[in-house]
């Protein structure tokens, strides 16, 4: 199984848009046990387009492509389809259903246009995308003029990343499992902050050499914290399961203090399920973080279950006058101290009425380091009903990375200590 | 001209790391006047960067790779040069001072292993890299055993997304233009706020057609803001600013109340180069938005210049007991309402003591809405030392959407309103 991902669109090319989509593909692809072995973006031009999905047919045997789909004249993926495989575009009566009822829906007229939407090679199963109006094409086995699709599978899917996410999750990928009559695959992601990768790699050398050969371990780093992903595969699921969770049982007596979650991709995501549904409420007080740490936690559905609020005090008045940190302490000690820090995460705690808090106070950069306290020292406090505690880091990168690491910081206190 | 871009990682491949390096080189070309045709992301292995190395010059005159220089063994791009034009790697010593001072700074000690950072191709430029520790390696014409290099350029640049873009400002690009003798090229971003892309379209489709030939006109929407960015070729520079600056002139008077800045990527770059050093401070009052506004403010340098605070007010006791949001208000219109939006923007200018204000409350969903007050239903308030201000906002989308399309509604706002 080696797949190729094709990302059709002018606008990639010229780098109005990131291509996030190559991205998340890469990841669902691999965390279904599918290899992808390269990703190409190229224009709404039909001869590059046939020169990428003839390569990728021959680098192996799975083609993703996305985007062209849309009714105007730019976009022309089916039209090269349709040459490519000498077919011919017929408009597909459950993808017309779907096109009306979305515009019913949305109470726009169908137009002319709006029903070419629905038209798609004679050649290709269609599948109905019912969170969009492109449909999805599937392209597979003995069907072909032009190209020998003997054990090879072309799909073609609209480019907007959530109708590309539904249909990759809920179709393509469990489709493509199927047709090439893929072993079960189990997926566990670990969590681990406060070591970096290559400390933890040592301390968890032997427990990696000792992990059945079925199940591959894969580090993956962001800002301060690692994500350590197991993949077992094999024909017996429920023997996978077993498998992983043994894998999982060993792995905690080697590194529990590190581990600060299991089953998500970020802390933030860990910190929502902790709290949500806990009565608990949380509040937040940011200086060099600026605000990156709550925004975090609200982008989240569901955020008011449990955050109350947060104070960016990015000023000395706004500490006091909003936090209580007195104005002695700062004159005797600055912003960026553990007696600020310490003031900041109880006030907030108080004032805002929350059971827990954090805060952050440091110099983010690039300006505004001493030889004293250099860019990259950061100040964490956090506040339970029980106990504060403050902590100083010293980080290093630019001031995006500096702000990340704090926040992701900020994050894995929390997992530690509000435990309920 | 046509380039193609090549990022090698298999990091990349198993969508661990978005690739925002092939969008960023992108944007940079197209600004150039380079063309281009393909972007392709391929896994550390000698064969497919071969064969995407081949394609590129077939495709185009410009390669342009990005990755695989590290100096362990998985990083084989510079072997794979080698190989590719038939050269032999020697210690550049420029490079191994610029790996040495670099080391001193960080006061690590010199290995083995790191002085391989200054191996490259014989046959290669060797661009030393000031902010890293792998040099850019350049390949032009007439050098090479296997490839046919006349008028061709292959460029490999580590993969670190600011070494990437340090180098391709300062070095790649001026060395391309003036390697292919290109034209002069004048580009302007103008930023447009409050107005859909297409009647945008509508509204300077007159202003558009006048356009004289040599300047190209796109448009690049993001959350509610688009971005018209003119690019004009020639051999006059001095010409080229002329012509440029009379479409921007004959431009306001058709699109003025939209426009909201030029010469900046984001509003937030242009609400901090108003801001700063004008003596005037910001407070920012968040309830559906969350932190976002400000800590879009604080990811840049400098902030603490002209950012008071600002004060994420997610829950109704918070509006009330930080902001001074009256309780018979919340009672008699709710949370989501001009009543509010007006008090929370006007308590936090006051209490934290700022100039100017801005304050959302809002229903990102996807809950929480109502049929009163569907979901995408926000008020933005604004606090001048003059006047208080507020609107109703009808937002659709998913939740980051609408926290993102409000975030720009209140950039924009302060644009407008705070002239100094």
């Amino acid at each position: 199984m080696k797949a190729t991902i094709v990302n059709i669109g002018d606008e990639l090319l010229i780098g109005q848009v990131v291509n996030t989509n190559a991205a998340r593909m890469s990841q669902m692809l691999t965390a279904a046990g599918i290899e992808v072995v390269q990703t190409v973006v190229c224009g709404d031009n039909a001869e590059d387009i046939e020169a990428c999905v003839a390569r990728g047919l021959q680098a192996g045997n799975v083609v993703l492509m996305t985007g062209g789909l849309g009714p105007t004249k730019d976009d022309i993926t089916k039209h090269t389809l349709c040459r490519l495989f000498g077919s011919e575009l017929y408009e597909n009566e459950a993808a017309l259903d779907n096109v009306r009822s979305i515009f019913a829906k949305r109470g726009y007229e169908l137009t002319d246009i709006n029903r070419k939407q629905a038209w798609v090679p004679r050649c290709c199963t269609t599948i109905v995308n019912t969170v969009g109006t492109a449909p999805c094409m599937w392209f597979d086995s003995g069907k072909f003029a032009s190209y020998d699709m003997d054990g090879k599978v072309l799909v073609s899917m609209p480019g907007v990343p959530f109708e590309m996410e539904h249909l990759m999750q809920t179709e393509v990928v469990p489709r493509l499992r199927a047709y090439f009559k893929m072993d079960a695959i189990v997926t566990k992601n670990i969590l681990v902050q406060g070591i970096g990768e290559s400390f933890l790699s040592d301390l968890i050398e032997s427990w990696e050499t000792s992990l059945p050969r079925n199940i591959r371990l894969a580090y993956l780093p962001v800002a301060g914290m690692v994500k350590l992903r197991l993949t077992a595969q094999g024909t017996d699921e429920v023997k996978l399961r077993k498998q992983v969770a043994d894998a999982v049982e060993r792995l905690y007596p080697i590194a529990k203090q590190y581990i600060v979650g299991e089953d998500a991709e970020t802390l933030a995501e860990l910190v929502a399920a902790r709290f949500k549904d806990s009565g608990r409420m949380l509040a937040v007080a940011e200086s060099c973080t600026g605000g990156s740490i709550v925004a975090g936690l609200t982008a989240l559905a569901g955020a008011s279950q449990y955050v109350k609020g947060g104070v960016v005090a990015y000023s000395n008045e706004v500490k006091m006058a909003v936090l209580g940190v007195k104005k002695e302490t700062l004159e005797a000690h600055g912003a960026v101290s553990e007696d600020t820090v310490r003031e900041m995460v109880e006030g907030v705690r108080q004032r805002l009425g929350a059971d827990y808090a954090v805060a952050t106070t440091g110099i983010a950069g690039p300006g505004g380091g001493t030889p004293d306290k250099p860019v990259g020292t950061v100040w964490v406090g956090l506040a339970t009903p029980t106990m504060t505690f403050a902590k100083c880091m010293h980080y290093s990168g630019p001031r995006q990375q500096i702000i990340n690491r704090t926040c992701n910081e900020a994050y894995a206190w929390l997992l530690r200590e509000a435990k309920f």
